[in-house]
């Protein structure tokens, strides 16, 4: 069992996410928030959608020299926020992103997640591990990660999910990761987890929606795989897109080979979209991102 | 006006394309044929695909020391060609692919063609360009090459085709290549120039199939655009892929950014792909294409 | 000769580069600015070397709403500037970047950047091309660029340079391009144009410095090929890199395949390395770029 | 403690590699040494150098049908060797290539391949890793590989790489791989296992040879930054390339970034010429690699 490090600071950085209708100054009326409360900008990053009038930002600030405390940042901000009509949060450093990862017997995502993890390349806490199938208890074991097994049926997933429902509320849990979970979530708790369910699809969205994405791949005769990670809404496969990459293949790559070299791009696209909320860099845009890498 | 590179070769290398069921011994007899008539194998690329127990190869050699004159290469191996069922041919670096380029009012990609033949990188010739509007003549005429407009409207497809037909005839034309040409062929045109009519599709397909990709790419919110070169069958958009590729984009490229960007992916793979096509480097696997690049 | 897009605009956008030793509120300080004079923040991006200690900016705002002259926004930033000991200018989108671009006698760079210029994807001008050979004449009447040939030897190096500067300060140009330009600035002219001259060399720079990369590049066997624009300064090759991009190469390929195939390399990244200096994109942070893309 | 996947296969393929100087009738000649035995050609690649006048081929045959035993091949394929003066081998699927893994503190590179390992998606057999340092002997324990620790100092190295040599004879290693080992081997120990010592270089070599390359890469402000997979030699980091890779960085890349987000590159990088080696697929070329994917 390995340790894995843990995210304490006494000065935090705080992070600013808001999206609200485009209007002059809100640049300026932001950053001038910061400013006057002694906060040093560290990045600030913002888009315009001039198509839907909408504006998004990020930015964060260091706290080391606030003339208040942390913990009254968020009602500092609120004026300002309901003058904008804005959706915003204010995250910490201090606080890592708490994630329960869903699994059923594909080891490669879960692997990759949590050995970055023990790296301490995510701003995370990994609590536990939730899946269907027993087979990747050993990994999760491995890494100290508490695992917790539920077997799913279609007359018991209401049940199920009411007990993992209640199982991260207990731990406390932002985001959940299904990496290759092969259990598609009702609507009532995709909608519960509305932009905070990352799902890794096989496939370069929306090419190949739905089952065995590689084998109508390697039927189309593509001369490119994908990977795509999206939050999971109601319909399947139909969620905002985070991250996608993709792999040349040629006429030699069979069915097999073409699912052998695919996990490798499901695992980086993966883990490079668990960083990304993580670090608090993704904003909704109706169903589009935007992601401020 | 430029002038274009011509290819005479007094001892042309000769390339055969072969598919057949695969069998014990294929490659021993074809390589054996061309070793005792003095052929010297320069480039042998075959493939099995095991799971349609199919036989692909592509070989070529040089003739100089040929104990049979080039012409008679052939019948000389039509007997094998007989006993393996095999669908085959042999061309000859001397004899460039003959292709007329259909065009209408995008220049991107007629412009790339263009230049590139004039730098001499295809063993093509391009003795017309067909258009259905007049916009591209002069880029045609810069180039030195004919260009012949045809008004099309529903009623009279069948005509202009016929017509078009005749003058592809009349040029000894070897292929057609479709460069952002904004009309559908008919059937019976596609059926006659099956494996012979390039199209370039600006998605990554099977993704946004039809009109308006970029503008179904930039609603979906994807974070990686494609281009994708195929065969033209009779259905839209489904012919077997020859080459594609891909650019990242963000949240940032507004659609009409998408489309200036998506024009340098359309012409490198449309540029590719007729490369591929006039060295004898694609055969038909059913819907697929072998590709020996 | 075609028509080339001419750029006017009643209210422009304004763009601020800025850099200077990081400190507390010159987001909030300089986005106010452009605030309390009725300008609406486009785009705001901006970046802080922790370890230099230096921040960098480029915002853009619309004036159309602006409650001062356009022309009298650059005395009017000038204090906040001085107070900074900020390095900083600002541009508009009315006045187009005026470029000079210097070749020999390879085309394909120039093809390129005159392509991509009648298309209007540049925020450019180009009102001359210079060339040390005549052979590019006619491809720059094909756009109605006035070309410009100077003989250059060893001995009229001086003279010759003293003439373009005296013909590149007559066409008020803003900055040169290097467009496989088979000569070396001397090191005054270099100085001269210190961040606005534009060179593409053909190699993954810091790989392959100095005469003949791609074959380095094929002697060294090297599996990936690239292509490199950076400023150019007194040394070879040694100047802030702006852009970067490589191809996958293998066994196959000849030399001189590989000079065929890195010229969509060299000409794909000098565009895309002019629109960024064209945008008033890029910052220099010593031997580095900023490139806020 | 995982277990791992044997190899046992009753009718293997087997595999040649030769090269030899160029000449007519080669392919057909051992084309047909095969079919004349039984084989079935089940995938033949060759390559020309006509700079260099060398003939390269890597051809596989299935076994089953074979009229000789499989053991008898070798030396049934001796004359044909010694005539055509080649260097060759013939390998068998049903004997894993035995590879020893070097390492000393990071694991990123021993986790990738041990897991691959653990998949089963090397021909391989990995008995032992070798390191000069005890951190990573949990990570070799998981996967259940026996794991050697030396101390290695300037005065002890040529007694260490004695009893490391005596450690690889006693298990049969074929090929060694040095995954991101701090240790420079002596020229007669690169000697020894020349063409067989993988070694992992976290830049895109030519550039940044030696200590620090992500330091070198940083501090020369490049856009992207490589991993390149090459054979030892005696010269640093001058060996055969077998494979390269490469990521876009930015401005906003610190010299941690880079560390972190190269590791990725240099794990992808490393397993894929593990894969291609163990899978008999590189021919050197004097300092160049043919490789045959």
């Amino acid at each position: 069992m390995l340790s894995i490090p843990m995210h304490q600071e006494p000065n935090p950085t705080a992070i600013l996410l808001l999206s609200c209708r485009d209007r002059r100054g809100l640049v300026s009326r932001i950053s001038h928030f910061i400013y006057e409360r002694g906060g040093n900008i560290i990045d600030l990053d913002e888009h315009v959608d001039a198509g839907e009038g909408m504006f998004f930002i990020r930015v964060s600030w260091s706290t080391d020299r606030l003339t208040i405390p942390v913990s009254a940042l968020e009602d500092a901000f609120r004026p300002l926020g309901t003058e904008f009509e804005a959706s915003w949060n204010i995250r910490f450093t201090g606080r890592p992103t708490r994630f329960a990862i869903f699994v059923s017997r594909y080891d490669h995502c879960l692997q990759e997640l949590l050995w970055r993890y023990s790296m301490g390349e995510f701003s995370a806490e990994i609590p536990l591990v939730i899946s269907n199938h027993p087979d990747l208890e050993p990994l999760a074991a491995h890494y100290g990660i508490p695992f917790h097994q539920f077997r799913v049926t279609a007359d018991t997933r209401a049940d199920v999910e009411a007990e993992q429902q209640a199982l991260l509320d207990a731990n406390d849990i932002d985001a959940i990761v299904l990496a290759r979970y092969m259990q598609v979530l009702s609507p009532s708790f995709a909608r519960r987890w509305h932009g905070r369910a990352i799902n890794i699809h096989h496939s370069f969205l929306p090419a190949f929606v739905g089952g065995n994405p590689y084998r109508q791949a390697y039927e189309r005769g593509v001369k490119i795989i994908g990977a795509t990670c999206h939050y999971v809404t109601e319909e399947l496969d139909q969620g905002p897109i985070i991250e996608q990459d993709i792999m040349r293949v040629t006429h030699r790559d069979t069915l097999q080979g073409l699912i052998r070299r695919g996990r490798d791009l499901e695992r980086m696209v993966l883990a490079r979209a668990v960083r990304l909320h993580a670090e608090h860099r993704i904003l909704l845009n109706g169903r589009k991102t935007i992601v401020f890498d």
